[in-house]
């Protein structure tokens, strides 16, 4: 390693993808970003965002300004391919779709993911910022509540934990210690702990807190059906504040948003996602 | 026409889908669903997702629980065409996708719309309701504002507005009296004339006010890069009430969320958009 070089973060490894033709990807998915049985969905989105920024790119689109995920199907340990195509260039933005495939036992590909996305380039968008949502007030992150917390067998299952730093206000996670607040919201300091944040990290960070349910005392593996994220701004190192929230709990279903600002108060990312509430 | 059938809808003409094979329709964009140069962006989703629905209800699966679509170029009226594919069905779900294309003068036909969905059955979901989300207040229809009070030349080019009944909230309407209100929320009652709600219809109603940087006094046309709606529950019979509120409008774009109420006060959908914001 030379003295400019630095060692590749973990987020990068796992995100890597390789070309194997002119739209098509080759990729692993690391046991390491594993919850349970299935790799988070945003490290997976994250790793389509890198695919679809590889075809962008050369149009001068390299930032996700918006993407679409529906999961199909879970995505497992293991090899993957990716196949994207350009919907649409023009001037200041290009849209593409991406697919993520994997194949078991040597079987037919399935399909575990398709995302749409539009791309462009965040560092040409005008500056003016009119945002009235504010950065939540939290207490500093050395007395937040950190993941070594979250209950067994939660955490035993969920080497992803262990990939992030990630620190929650204690206001909202009192369902660590058996007194969920019951109020649908879940916020915390977020940070790589070998990287700082990018745009397609932004992608990780609005899919990496626990699901909102847990403040419901339900602990249950909370599916996402499909989650649209938009990318603002180019995120400032350091810490990030993310806040979860759902507030349409119904039917089965529920809605989860998150904001993330950056260690400036700028809101970078905002996400919403659908996702089925864990069978009572 | 006989004693039980009664007169097709405007919203039902204009969304018409007609099979021209196995996985592509025909369909006609109607001039009176038109703002400005282009039609109407929760109609031409409706659109869409009603020639989804043909595609996933053989499984049993005839309502939109998510859609999210991405416009990729201004629908004008005139012909169109629309293709679909089934990505994944389940036992509750089917995903899909659509896309529609139109030709201009005899040209090669041009994506207007990439949408992927997901369906089901929301008479089947359970019937539990934990939303804490509240509609708001309004004063009665009859005491709100109409669409006749949208300023010239807005209103002269949008023959949009003539195909609903919408009563705006005084209190946030206040840039039709050259006063707006600077805070980013427009809310009112909707209906259409002729017809009740139901999943369908909730697709326009997400994108049938007008777009709120109206209440910041900035009255051009605001394009939308990307919407993803869910349909949360069946409407009731009667108005809905909407509120569009943009929270983070920076760097030349803003997203804007939707909720549409039933009139039983059911939080019956929920939408969200990435935008343009008009060049200043």
């Amino acid at each position: 390693v030379g003295v400019h070089e630095r060692p590749v973060s973990d987020f990068d490894l796992a995100t890597a993808v390789r070309a194997s033709g002119p739209s098509s990807y080759d990729a692993h998915l690391h046991d390491g970003w594993r919850i349970g049985g299935a790799v988070n969905g945003g490290l997976l989105i994250s790793l389509l965002g890198r695919a679809i920024r590889d075809t962008c790119k050369p149009a001068g689109h390299p930032d996700p300004l918006t993407i679409s995920a529906y999961y199909l199907s879970p995505s497992g340990a293991g090899p993957a391919t990716i196949s994207t195509s350009v919907l649409r260039t023009g001037r200041t933005m290009s849209t593409a779709q991406a697919s993520l495939f994997q194949a078991v036992d040597g079987a037919v590909p399935v399909e575990r993911i398709r995302a749409i996305a539009t791309y462009g380039d965040l560092a040409r968008l005008p500056g003016e910022v009119t945002t009235s949502l504010e950065r939540p007030a939290l207490p500093p992150p050395e007395r937040c509540v950190g993941t070594n917390t979250v209950p067994e067998p939660l955490r035993r299952n969920a080497p992803f934990l262990d990939r992030l730093d990630l620190r929650m206000d204690p206001e909202h996670a009192r369902w660590t210690i058996g007194q969920p607040g019951r109020r649908g919201v879940i916020q915390g300091w977020l940070r790589l702990p070998d990287r700082e944040p990018d745009p397609l990290s932004l992608l990780l960070a609005v899919d990496a807190l626990p699901p909102v349910t847990f403040d419901y005392g339900i602990f249950g593996w909370v599916p996402t059906l499909e989650l649209t994220a938009h990318v603002r701004a180019q995120p400032a190192s350091g810490w990030l504040v993310v806040r979860h929230a759902t507030r349409n709990f119904a039917g089965g279903m529920l809605e989860e948003d998150a904001e993330v600002w950056d260690s400036t108060g700028r809101l970078v990312a905002q996400s919403r996602q659908l996702a089925r509430a864990p069978r009572g």
